[in-house]
């Protein structure tokens, strides 16, 4: 049969299941990437299924996001990763080494491997020729322990680029095209794979800034073919033995099709406050701001801060515009310094801050009030940036840099300057010095975890009842994110490695008397429009409620990997088998379940009493969810059932 | 008269008073320094002077202190200074252009001038023949307002420096001698003026070590000649022509006299929690750390920057400490950058900031609980880190340096290599292109503030009626400090700039019921014991409760600083003529003042009723002061006699 990239790949690694889009699969994972926000739980996690070392080819824990110690909280929560990293044989990035996603495709990127990553933006790595998804901790824990991660079979979705990119227009403008087309839940239940001539002239960082936000698509995952734009990456990594060809076959097929002529393509921004509201620049030009910011995994290479660097060179950014640099990691650092391009940045008037992901995840760096920050992250939700009112747009450096220069929204095609050609050097430096390699096994055994005094076990929860009676707390419209079930920023991330005291935070944007109810109500539900849980992967949105006792979720549709926390954490994610139903509850109503047990193995629908009579709702769990759910969670069935290590 | 450097500087700003040590003088204050922490308080009590202009020669606002954006507070806060500097005539030092005190002393440090900030580390200026001096928000903006400065003149305490600096020793290490004789409160009441062949191979910014930490002997300032160093420093930054010599008359005497030979010390290290707690680093060799961090105004220079570079260059910093580097200035950063030294600093394993405060102030870099960090700041206070059980160490960059490399706390005499030779660079990069100079009168008179909606106008607070019937809310015991009357810390700080908002925190620690009971009572008084309102001179502690209708303090003595702050803001301070009066007086029980006006004219004591008959109090005040809490505290005050330009 002929295959496609992303076929090829699943087919490598495929364990169980076909082939077949919304079949179960199971997929063998090679390497996992971890990051701070998520990897103190899945460190936790591994230290309550008592595991001994990890099973995978490569397992890395970096610390990117929480980087602004206000209190001795995050340095302690690094010191727990640096000692849980050496205790179970994972590779260690320190705080300072950079941003997960650019630093583990420098360094550990590799065609046709699989990687899984407690992080949504994990799928950047399809850059590379890998197939790289994003999960919940508990998945990537359960990977590092050898086994197989699942996933519905998604859709191919072949997106052919011809033509190639003008002056001013860059990789972002491509994947905002794409997020103007399709909007932020057109890539649900889908891989993307990108295609055609256009990818000749796009680098392997030009593809991790499009594989990257394909997350904001919904996606299951982005990729592109392993070239010679990869070997040319891998080359100047110093890993060009770590290269090899991954190429779609001829005559391969796409479940679906689309096409963009990248010389068509003109600055695009995304406004406040989804990453789908996009327009041309050109329709928002003469609009103040007060921030432009330049960073972060959706704007990692060296390309992406050469180009703001040559933009600003022996000029001055407009004194009323905060202009913030964060670099990718300390090797792109080394390299722009090396270049002259940091201190043409710093000349112009930028305020340099530490590599990592900074205000890309609400730590630091928060906008003015009542004033827009135009940013080259890749999300824009409300809040996100700290700012309950926030402004935040999403656009190319070259967007975000000539707005700085000129003190207004601008389209770089209307600077009186020609736009600067800048390459990627071919000897960059590479320094992983700080990159800490696994210890072997003897003295890894020795390692004491390091705990703080905020580090706290995981809460135990209980198997699912047989019958239950949920009062209905909240009800919700579309595309509730993460970041709305469970704030990040400075305030909240903190508290990540304690169940409880996070809990206190779940749904503040939407209701801040919800924490108050559930400890009133007890067990309980709430009720959501479609694409429920977009955005980040943090399992904390399924976990917190959980605590607090929310047992069932009724939504219109799920995004994918909150589903799955959702199930992991032993809370069951029902949807609507007549959408209308919707319409029939309400806050304070309940919904009652009786036999829930024997409903759940006997099919995909089960019957919810509810006030205006009864409701039937659709679970499309598989057997081993089901087994999951009932043991109250994946710790718990691992704990029956995972081989660690450590076994009973 | 001989004089030394101090008495000239004083001699040639004096305006009211005699050289006499304890008398009080008026002095001229040539130019003022205001930082973002302090500044908003200042610019709203400027504004409700209804100041026109700024009447001095130089006044600079900073943004360095509250550079983390958590949410719009800080932000909206740089840009209500914006335009508040750009509305007086006064110059603005963008976010990211470097901390206060270094960058004031290169753009606009002049020997012969007098210095005054809302900062306690102003004093650093005094390492250019300058009298700086630091001082509560509004002392400063009465500067600003073209009004002198009073205070009691200091003893004079002359240090001669003999000798040269050996190998690994440095200019931190001559200030932590002078802590180690002399404590916490050596210098309380004194300038210490440095002088002695000792001085010529310290540099400016050498010197501006020295100064900085005079603070925490509890010196009113610090002053050095302005000799050749200084001149080389001034021709550096390209203002030679600024330069002008100021030396002491030879046979000038000091007050009190003190020596130390430079070539006698060695590398010295303040243990937690206090400054003054100094033994030198041999003592306490070996002991683990995680973290180590170079920078702050008491560690500005190149030099203090690049020979850590140069220790660690082609080496690599311990795993397990976090090297955090936080450049002084835009400037200062350019010339690290270009000489190659951040590049070394990076390549080794440091973590590179923006250059601003940071974690000296407890902006972010809070240290790991339970564990030590090594800093080159000036203070070490419990808490101040961010981390509430910190044990925070302050030494020389060199013991810092070597401390990382070798991760435990290191006598640098002790590394295996050479003492590297780093001398500050004849032509660093000057960049002032974010330091923004004021408008020209016709412009800046056009120029609104922009508030945040954090951000309110001062109260207005009514002249001091005839007669007053306060009840007692409050019976308190000795050696109140202003940290209790109202708090600091992130909860209540970002409130800084809102007066309703931060007087809901008064009183906290004392009284949870004091708002509510203050709310209910309207105008009302306290009692407390000895030493009322020792501690911060934060002049929030006055405002707050006055807000809340505090009118009168009778105490049994006050904190000087507390007190003077008590008259600016229109609250009368007043002392029991009969000590055991204070047993007379309860919670609940109501005081009456009749005919105050004249009983405040006519002599120091006056009467109050009290329900166990009358008691005598004293005031103690100046008439210049009597006239100031007539009319309601000094903002009154200067809008009826002040000379704003608003006259009316």
């Amino acid at each position: 049969m002929a295959m496609n990239v992303a076929q090829k790949l699943i087919d490598a690694h495929l364990i169980q299941g076909k082939m077949t889009p919304g079949e179960e699969i199971a997929l063998r994972i090679d390497q996992t990437l971890t990051q701070d926000a998520t990897g103190t739980l899945v460190m936790l996690e591994l230290e309550a299924m008592e595991l001994d070392r990890v099973k995978t080819e490569v397992s890395a824990q970096y610390v990117d996001h929480n980087l602004i110690q206000e209190d001795n909280k995050n340095p302690d929560d690094h010191r727990f990763l640096q000692s849980a990293a050496a205790r179970l044989g994972v590779w260690f990035s320190r705080a300072g080494n950079g941003v997960s996603h650019p630093t583990h495709q420098q360094r550990f990127g590799i065609p046709g491997k699989t990687l899984l990553g407690s992080d949504s933006h994990t799928p950047a790595a399809g850059a590379m020729g890998m197939l790289a998804i994003g999960a919940g901790g508990i998945d990537v824990a359960m990977a590092m322990a050898g086994e197989p991660f699942h996933t519905k079979m998604p859709e191919i979705w072949g997106v052919r680029l011809t033509g190639e990119l003008p002056d001013w227009v860059s990789a972002k403008d491509v994947i905002l095209e794409m997020l103007r087309r399709h909007d932020v839940d057109g890539g649900i239940g889908r891989i993307i794979e990108y295609h055609g001539p256009g990818l000749a002239k796009l680098s392997a960082m030009d593809r991790h800034v499009i594989a990257n936000m394909g997350a904001e698509l919904g996606a299951t995952s982005s990729v592109f073919p392993s070239d010679d734009a990869v070997k040319r990456f891998l080359e100047a990594e110093g890993r060009g033995d770590d290269w090899q060809a991954l190429a779609a076959d001829d005559d391969c097929t796409y479940d679906v099709e689309d096409e963009i002529d990248l010389a068509s393509l003109e600055p695009l921004i995304a406004k406040p406050s989804s990453p789908g509201n996009v327009v041309p620049v050109r329709e928002i030009a003469g609009e103040p701001l007060s921030q432009a910011y330049i960073g972060s995994s959706a704007n990692p290479g060296y390309r992406d801060f050469a180009i703001a660097a040559e933009m600003v060179k022996n000029r001055q950014i407009d004194p009323w515009v905060s202009f913030d640099i964060n670099p990718t990691s300390r090797s792109i650092l080394e390299t722009l310094i090396r270049d002259g391009h940091i201190m043409s940045l710093i000349a112009a008037g930028a305020r340099l801050h530490q590599a990592g992901c900074n205000g890309c995840i609400g730590m630091g760096q928060a906008p003015a009030n009542d004033s827009n920050s135009l940013r080259t992250t890749p999300r824009n939700f409300p809040g996100r940036s700290g700012t309950r009112e926030d402004r935040v747009f999403l656009c190319s450096p070259e967007t975000a840099t000539a707005s700085a220069l000129c003190g207004k929204i601008t389209d770089p095609r209307d600077l009186d300057f020609a736009y600067p050609r800048v390459k990627n050097p071919d000897d960059p430096v590479v320094n992983n010095q700080h990159l800490f390699a696994p210890l072997e096994s003897a003295q890894a055994s020795q390692v004491k975890l390091i705990k703080g005094p905020n580090i706290a076990s995981l809460p135990t929860f209980d198997p699912i009842e047989n019958d239950l009676e949920l009062k209905i707390l909240l009800k919700m419209e579309d595309n509730v994110s993460t970041d709305e079930i469970m704030p990040a920023g400075a305030e909240v991330l903190p508290y990540r490695s304690n169940i409880p005291r996070i809990a206190e935070f779940s749904f503040r944007g939407i209701d801040e008397d919800y924490v108050a109810n559930a400890k009133d109500s007890g067990d309980h539900c709430v009720i959501a429009g479609n694409n429920y849980g977009q955005g980040s992967s943090r399992e904390h949105a399924a976990i917190a409620p959980r605590y607090l006792g929310m047992r069932v979720v009724v939504a219109r549709s799920f995004a994918r990997i909150h589903w799955q926390n959702l199930v992991n954490f032993g809370v069951l994610p029902l949807t609507f088998d007549d959408a209308s139903d919707y319409d029939n509850l309400e806050t304070g109503q309940t919904l009652s379940f009786e036999g829930l047990h024997d409903a759940l193995d006997k099919g995909e629908t089960l019957t919810a009493r509810a006030p205006k009579g009864d409701i039937t709702l659709r679970h499309g769990l598989s057997p081993r969810q089901l087994e999951v759910l009932r043991e109250g969670g994946l710790i718990n069935w691992m704990r029956q059932h995972g081989d660690t290590g450590n076994k009973h």
